[in-house]
């Protein structure tokens, strides 16, 4: 009885990578000594080169598609394509399922027709609806022409569905049986299988309309005695899903309620696919990330390596929209301009308000943004949600402000401008926590997605607003 | 043949969530009512309230306990109470289970020692080690004399890892067979147990030693043979994982190989626990949402109706460090209070320069953590990535520097002024992505997160940096 194998996965990847990188260096090298020398070495090094490409290859057989995946997404586009070309080809078509889509555009830009069809041809109808958008449009009829009429009928389906819903994220992929059979028979049934589908933890219970009755667990089959029938075992109230239900709280149901695979049905509860937990931990990954990313004005994920080009036009429309509201703010500045003229210290001084505003208020927006994500606030709680945030606001004005008005007052040796230095914190504050609730409620009530976008609007507020306070109350109180 | 009951889990998780709101409303009012009018209406209102809570108690227990600690994690707190002490006594520990740790902590204090005992009384060993931190001191003595000796050993066991390696995530409930006996056999053995374990995909087979051999998926279980071996079937490449091992890579490793259960093994491959998707889900989950949390300084997850002083604490210390680095970015402006002096256009233009560098050093830093965190570059990557992204920051600077340089031109007719305020753009986009690149690749050179902290640290150098540019470039080429 041999011990089992035990991969430790991700030092063992490491450690792959590390080794792949070092073969990559070494075939560089090798190609630079025979661009160096001419022909001079040539067969010499055209051997190492060979063996070079051989161990390369031994290398990338013994690691899963995820592995590969993950491995090309952190290579630069040189080394990228080298390694893709050592790839078999029939992990092709895996290997583009897993990559992102950045990646997945470079690898098929250096693909001919022929090798995308054969990549995706052992590929699943719901595996390759993912694919078809980021293929060249010149292999779609071939491609289409090369399926039966359910695979084509199913892949017209997930397409027919927005990314975002739960049809465009089913498989096809499931295991049937009625309910008046025994579980013996149900056993020799599976029996008759070389493989049951992946993530397969339960079987679906149909009736001749292939209306769905219920789920039967695979655990519960196992344990329960084979002269029970179907019916007597299986689950009636399950976790079906729509189609057209929104993919994220599919996720949701998935997550709270520690899903495995859950059936889709029709409006007439006809059984039509099913969603499994691989998928919806993608989802919620991708959730969280184009969150993040959208928070920080990325229109979308960026390859690593991404040229130059792409990273500025990626990026650039975020700068846009922020150049203007920066300008904008400026201009509450340029109001102000007579009263800096006659006391400067207020130009020092009036980026501290702004910037302490803008980071409480995105406190306040985070906190906001994650509760209406997760459905836990609604319209209704916004009077008690700005109650609280103007108390929380109220209170670190009043500490932070007093600090640095008191420092500001021993600096200066003018106690009236800490004062106003301390009363601009507290309304800044203020005004931080008003927009924090606010801007995402309005974005709630305009029923758009919270997050996007609702930083750039708060820092323009509490930049325009707190230049607007600290230089307005200093004309008020300090010049006059 | 009935049809399936269908569950639309969001929708109808709202509707029941508006119920309750609806039922505490009433709660409320007639409070409110018995209060005023004293004791004229008494009995009507003593009955309506009963009435009402009978209808809140059915309509709890109609509710899966992940959604009951949904609608107390949504409830402000006296609400919440309310609901918490309606809840049948024999589901208080998976609820507690569900709710986070502000909310936990909020329902443990509302119960008596008796109420605690009796409330994680059925748990596992493993959901029990997850509880005891949050329990009061005094219940713990009683507590650990009420388990067996296994289970206490368990516990000890799961505390005495950190909780952010596998060995505290692990359970303990594992269905184990040897090699050598029949399908046959393990289907007789399987139905034994009234149920399996949550989250069984697999059966672990270990040797008399204990030693993990091989694991026996459910899915393989049932379409082979009876009469082969389950040395014949099992798989010996298996996914181990090390109680020590850190548990963010062990939940890449589930995302990366569609992992539904997964042994956990001792340094002598002997197996002693096991890893589930629904825990390395949350812990996704979790990793994403203290990642969004820590970059906007909140030290911890809160509790969306936290108290306004709970509130302050969290918030304060991030508050504190920025207030620091916003007064050290304006004693830079102090330098140069001369220049604003004589041209105070440019306290109006300064903060455009420096809010622009910030923006796009923030889209440069979220790009390089994601990439670290997902082990995607290291510390090697370096160079390239400075090289890539100063081109990027380049092409923008000039591209939104040229735009308001010429804005900056036609409005006060001063093409030097225009100038300066490009040029500038241009080398504080520059630092920005110096900075960008430079500072998470520093934290990981230290071995810090690279997430937690960098952002303080990216606007202090391209406030302070913008400022002393700009400001800098003017007094040299407007003033002299």
């Amino acid at each position: 009885m041999s011990e089992v194998e035990t991969r430790k996965p991700q030092s063992r990847l490491q450690e792959q990578f590390a080794q792949i990188n070092d073969l990559l260096q070494r075939q560089r090298q090798a190609e630079e000594l025979l661009r160096r020398h001419g022909g001079e070495h040539k067969r010499v090094e055209n051997l190492m080169q060979r063996q070079n490409r051989a161990e390369l290859q031994r290398c990338l057989d013994g690691l899963h598609p995820a592995d590969i995946a993950y491995i090309l997404e952190a290579l630069p586009l040189e080394d990228r394509l080298v390694v893709w070309q050592r790839v078999k080809a029939d992990r092709d078509g895996d290997i583009l399922l897993e990559v992102s889509d950045a990646v997945r555009e470079s690898l098929i830009a250096d693909m001919d027709e022929g090798e995308i069809l054969a990549a995706i041809e052992p590929l699943d109808s719901d595996e390759l609806a993912d694919l078809v958008e980021d293929l060249p449009p010149e292999v779609l009829p071939e491609l289409m022409a090369s399926l039966d009429p359910q695979q084509r009928e199913q892949v017209q389906s997930a397409l027919s569905y927005d990314e975002d819903q739960v049809g465009a994220l089913m498989d096809f992929e499931m295991v049937t049986i009625r309910e008046d059979v025994t579980l013996e028979v149900v056993l020799r049934y599976l029996r008759r299988f070389d493989e049951l589908p992946e993530q397969t933890d339960k079987i679906f219970v149909i009736n001749h309309d292939s209306v769905l009755t219920g789920v039967l667990p695979l655990k519960w089959l196992v344990v329960n005695s084979p002269d029970k029938s179907v019916g007597e075992v299986m689950a009636r109230d399950v976790n079906t899903f729509l189609p057209t239900d929104d993919a994220d709280d599919a996720a949701q149901a998935f997550e709270r309620y520690d899903l495995i695979s859950a059936p889709v049905v029709d409006g007439g509860g006809r059984l039509i696919g099913r969603l499994t937990i691989d998928v919806m931990v993608d989802r919620i990954r991708e959730e969280s990330e184009s969150e993040a990313l959208g928070r920080a004005g990325l229109r979308q994920e960026e390859d690593i390596f991404a040229s130059v080009w792409a990273s500025v036009r990626n990026r650039w429309s975020w700068l846009a929209i922020n150049l203007v509201t920066a300008f904008l703010a400026s201009r509450v500045i340029g109001l102000f301009q007579g009263s800096i003229e006659k006391l400067v210290v207020l130009a020092t001084l009036m980026p501290i308000v702004a910037s302490i505003g803008g980071s409480s208020g995105n406190q306040t927006i985070i906190k906001i943004v994650r509760a209406i994500a997760t459905d836990q606030v609604g319209l209704n709680a916004i009077w008690r949600l700005w109650r609280k945030e103007l108390g929380v606001a109220f209170f670190n004005g009043l500490i932070w402000g007093g600090v640095i008005g008191a420092v500001v007052a021993l600096m200066y040796h003018d106690i009236p401008l800490g004062l106003v230095m301390t009363v601009a914190m507290v309304l800044e504050q203020m005004l931080a926590a008003v927009m924090g609730v606010g801007i995402p409620m309005l974005m709630l009530r305009l029923d758009r997605d919270p997050a996007m976008g609702s930083n750039i609007f708060l820092v323009f507020m509490t930049d325009s607003g707190g230049f607007f306070i600290f230089l307005g109350l200093a004309s008020i109180f300090l010049l006059h």
